[in-house]
This record gives structure tokens, sequence and C-alpha cells, in this order.
């Protein structure tokens, strides 16, 4: 496990790419922006833009979070100016590990045995 | 495990059923609404309607949740208009995973080996 | 792992017994009483009474938690009117589960067998 | 596990002593005071007092923790009345358990094999 | 697992290193300065420094994080005077535990034996 982190800035949608067996576990995000300026935070990921939060300079300047990420995905926020710093760390993808001969187990379309 | 996230919009309740042999962990909620809009959020779940939260836009924008679902639940709340983005992750169930050959270890009435 | 949730009304204190083998974990308390109106929220286990926490509607309407339950337990709180929502998760009991050949080793007065 | 707490009162230091292998989990602390009393919290461990966050009766009631003590700790606050409520939870220590034949890997100095 | 915990002074940015095969875990940030003072909270690591969030006496006086370090780290704030007490706890480092025979599977660059 290690930390990561990176700085999403206003307008520069950033891609993830997870190392392979590897999750990236996002923990928190934080705002670095002009006082009162206020944003939605995204992840889109398969296509897909997911609200995951709203941060506020001077009043909500951060949140937590306990998200797990195994596909590339991508951050964005609705900030005009200014960036939000979202961190957490790496993690070998220990689903995978604990039992390595085995690994169709999670496959979701594999039932035949 | 996987990022997990759904949105519910104002008077559409959202039936979510778990992958087989996995669990949907439900990490937060954040409220997309008009500003002081104010709504309690549920779970219902075998017939019985939860109350998980209170949300206010603006004020109070998320919460941090830490709950697992293994069967089919229902998401629902109170606002008259907005939704409520509700996000997390799917992981396999390890439960059942770490002692294949001896399942019924968790079944609750059975106690005859 | 499967959802738990209870209702504890005022002046309604509620018992709540884990199944064999099982944990509940306590992830969250909501009130919902009347605008302004603030509680303790108390667990009473082995005859002892303990503050948990403070709610108060409109301003501090959730609270997180992060405790586990293996024996009987008491939620109460002190709201004349209202609610309080107690959600969190049940699961079976890993400690023992993972070396169940060996279970004394977590007993505190060791068990001739 | 199990669930834990004690009550610290003002001007009178606590001593906890986790039980032996097992770990006490610090999840929360709740303050119990007079309207707008203000209090540091603290950790002393190994002769070393850490300040682990403030407390305010009726803005800032409660705290989360995620810290964990193996040894013995002392818990107090700076609260001149009142009392801090501090919850979590026992466990067995998972670390040693999990290899007891080769606890000698978790020594810090014994690198020789 | 045991408790662990620094005191960052202003403009004292502080280096730390984990033992060897073990984890520092970030659980939380307080800040001890003059009521109103507002700093950012830094993570240098690889050369890099990173936000990790805001915190304001008297307003935010903690932040809950859920980090975890492997390498040396180095921790500061831009408050000019007072501190900010980083606690969390260290842990062995079990993704190398679970399988010390195979530990290159952990490794980016693959080490030949």
């Amino acid at each position: 496990m290690e930390f990561w982190g990176v700085e999403v800035k206003a307008g520069m949608p950033l891609k993830v790419r997870p190392q392979v067996d590897h999750l990236i576990h996002l923990s928190q995000a934080t705002i670095e922006a002009e006082n009162g300026a206020t944003g939605l935070l995204y992840v889109t990921i398969d296509w897909k833009k997911h609200v995951i939060g709203t941060l506020s300079q001077g009043r909500i300047p951060q949140i937590s979070f306990d998200l797990v990420f195994e596909q590339e995905f991508e951050l964005s926020h609705s900030l005009e100016k200014g960036s939000v710093h979202f961190i957490g760390y790496k993690s070998p993808n220990i689903d995978q590990e604990e039992d390595p001969s085995d690994s169709e187990e999670e496959e979701e379309e594999d039932e035949v045995e």
C-alpha cells in the first residue's frame, strides 16, 4: 500500500488508470479555490458520470470517501477556477491474490466448474 | 472491487440487486437539489423502510455511510425535486469465499455437523 | 453481511441481541424529531450506560459510528419526542471462524475441552 | 470483538490497559459539558502526550477516530467541568494470531533466520 | 498495531519514515493555533507536494484521514504560528506478510532471485 494523490484543475478532467492487479482507494477530496467557491465533484466510469460530492471553500473544504477503483476512471469538478486534490492509497488487489489459482470465481459470467 | 453508483430521482425509488455472491458497500450519498431543500433518505429491505440520513442542499450536502448489502434493497428519499446520488463499491462476498467447502457455518439454523 | 437497522422511539429503550456467532456493526444514527430537538444517545451493556453521541435535528442530523457488538446491548436516547434510527450491518464473527479448531485462544477464562 | 467505553471526568486522567493479545480500537469521543465548553483531548503513551482532537459542547459534540492501542495509554482532556466519553471496541490482536509459530517476524530488530 | 502521533510546528516540516515492513496509517489531524487561524496541510512524497486538507481553529478543528504510507513522507502545513497534530497507527505491512515466500508478486519491476 502506498499514498496516492492527484490534483484536478478547473476544466481539466483527469483520467486515472490503476496498475494491473492493483486498486486505488479514494479517501478524500480537498478544495483549493477562492473563498465561497462551490463545486460538484464527479467520477466518470464506463461512460457514466456520477456526482460524488460537493465542496465549498471556507465552509466544506474536504470530504471523506470510501471508494475503490480497479478500472480506469476520470475525475472532474464544476469549479471555474481552482483545483480539487484527490488523495487515497494504492494497494494490491487482494480479492484476486487470495486465491490466484481460481481467479474465475470473481468473473461474473462464469458459473460452470 | 469496483466503483458502484446510482442516481435516485425524486419520486422514483430505485431497487438495487447485488450480483450473486457479491456485496454492495454503500459509502456515501450526495444531494443535488435547490438550495435549502432538505430530504430524508430511506433504505427499504425485507419490506421494512429505514431512515438512513438527512441531507440539506447547501448545509449538509453529503453523508458518509458504512453499510453493506447482500440482498435486494430499495433506495428512496423525500425530496420533491432533485436527486440523491448514492455511491460505493461492489466486492465479492468474502464471508462466503473464505471457506467455500464449509459454507453452512454461516447458516443460522444449521448446527449439526 | 447484511443490512441491520432499528428505530428507537422516545422513552422506549430497545434491547438488541446479535445472533450466535455473529456481530452487529453499528455504523450510524439519524435523528427524526422536531426541529431543534437535541438528544444524547446511549448504549447500555453489562449494566453500564455509555454516552455514544449527541444529535440535534436540523444541525447535527446524523453521526457515524464504528462500533461492534457480540453480546446483547440496549440502545436508548434522551429525546422526549421522536425517534433515533440506528443502522449498520450484521456479519459472521470472523475472529471465531478464522481458526475454529483453536477457538479457546480468544476466551478470556480458559475453558477445558 | 466487543464494545468498549470509558468516561473520563474533568481533572481525572484515566489509564487504560488492553488485555494481553488484544487491541483497543478507539472509534469516537463525545463531550458532555456545559453549553459552549471547549476542550482538547489527549492520549499519553510512552510518556508522550498527544493532542488528538477538540470538542465543543453544542457545536462539535463528537469526533470519530480510527486509532488502535496495544499497550497501556492514558486518556485526558482540558475541560474544567464535565466529561468526555471515549468509545470503541476490543478485538484479538490479529497481527499476532495469524502466524503464532513465527511471531518474530513482527519484531523490529530480529532479521536473522 | 500501535498508536502513532507527531506534532508538526509552523515552519518545521517533519520527515517520517515507516519502519521496515511496516505501514503508517494516518487517521487524523488536529489544529492547535490561535482562534480563526486557517492552514492547508501537505504531504510531500516522491518530491511531490500534495494538499491533504484545510483546518481552521474554532470552526474545523480536525479532519479524519484514511491514508497509508510505506515509504518516507514529509508532513507540513501553511500556518504561521501553532501546530498540527497528526495521529494514526503503525502496523506490520500485511500485504507483504501474507505470502512471504512469494513477495515478488507485489514488486513492480520484477526482481530476479
